[in-house]
């Protein structure tokens, strides 16, 4: 599995993703699934990747060759809008199932990548997007601020009750860490590193990025004062009548 | 889809059952999900059903049919142990799945009721069981002392915060319910009316026993208790640094 979630605010966006891949409990590694394409002054463009390892990491080759060679058709580099930018994504993510599907098939496989795209290009406004493995996609909003890839059942709630589009870069990053905390308590295949970015809106560059791995001193803190808080909650609440 | 937990505690057992089904969400019902065998002083037996209504109705029907009409046979009335009562809850739901199938399969639909069981036998120890569509069924224990069927990953970070062996009736019923709530702000599919039972050990009656319907004053308090307290403890955890 993975985890990835990103979310879009009035003061930037946060991204965030896990590391592990497996193919069954038996054959587990670590590889980054966070990709940025940065040229600071003109854009910045974030990718989180899920799915088949395979598929992901081809789809980025594809991009970053195409940004470095092609000099006619629309690349991550050329595009002029976010939404052209996922189009390119969307692009490049059918060339390689097109390419693989048949081979796939045979041993009862399919293409499987999808991605978490955000970012902005100067002159436009910050967008948020989770592409789907056919390639089509759909656009965070004010309404539905946050949008997550993978194993997104267990760290759901704390998104839900702690993200609006107005709250503040650092809440959002707490949030999301604290989402990741409780998602890699109940599912082994989510795992550190997380790498995690706050992008400040019309910066166009990121000058927040960490990775936070086993033993990180802050995430240890943040995950035992979160389990401890809201412990020491839990145990104020009023316990229920029998008579009703 | 459903949400139901068992927890099994040195002092007892909380049993919590939603009360949603639907065939799509342009058809939804409620349907009490919650059936108790009770013979004060001798048995107490609770059984939280999954899946298709049909299927967990028609189980029900034959445990209850044969639990009167029986004198020989063993039935839930005639059960010496838990684990007997398992094996007759098991074979009703394969009776019902070997006149269904054929059926079901032209539809390519498949028997797919399940259960949680819990309760006590005279002279017997509290245990409690997750029954699979397939009939066969693990057991709590104090390494993992509750079982959840249907939309369980919403509302189990909370439970494995909190819930442990020696958790009191009340902070575990509590538990429950939270854990409910989160569930119902993310799946459609899970809905109150909320059943909710305490069974205290070696009481061999159930006492305190309350459904929680839309509105309830003392659920609506929890919620909004819980919903703001764990914001508290949100709003004082640390930033992160970024020079990490």
């Amino acid at each position: 599995m993975t985890y990835c979630v990103g979310v879009l605010l009035e003061d930037g966006i946060v991204l965030g993703s896990d590391s592990r891949t497996h193919a069954g409990v038996d054959d587990f590694a670590s590889f980054c699934k966070m990709t940025v394409f940065e040229r600071p002054g003109d854009r910045v463009i974030v990718l989180l990747s899920s799915g088949n390892l395979a598929g992901t990491q081809a789809v980025i080759s594809v991009l970053t060759q195409k940004a470095r060679v092609e000099k006619q058709a629309k690349t991550l580099w050329s595009a002029r809008t976010m939404f052209d930018v996922a189009t390119v994504v969307s692009d490049a993510m059918r060339e390689i199932e097109h390419r693989d599907k048949a081979h796939l098939e045979r041993s009862a496989l399919a293409f499987n990548a999808s991605f978490i795209l955000g970012g902005q290009i100067l002159g436009e406004p910050m967008r948020l997007f989770r592409i789907y493995a056919e390639g089509n996609f759909i656009e965070a909003g004010a309404d539905t601020p946050f949008l997550q890839t993978g194993e997104a059942k267990y760290g759901k709630p704390i998104l839900d009750r702690v993200i609006g589009p107005s709250t503040s870069l650092i809440d959002a990053a707490k949030g999301v860490l604290v989402s990741f905390d409780s998602t890699m308590r109940s599912n082994l295949s989510v795992a550190m590193p997380i790498d995690l970015i706050c992008y400040e809106r019309d910066a166009l560059a990121i000058s927040k990025r960490r990775r936070f791995a086993v033993g990180d001193p802050y995430f240890g803190a943040l995950s035992k004062e979160w389990s401890e808080g809201v412990r020491a909650v839990f145990k104020r609440l009023p316990g229920p009548s029998w008579d009703g």
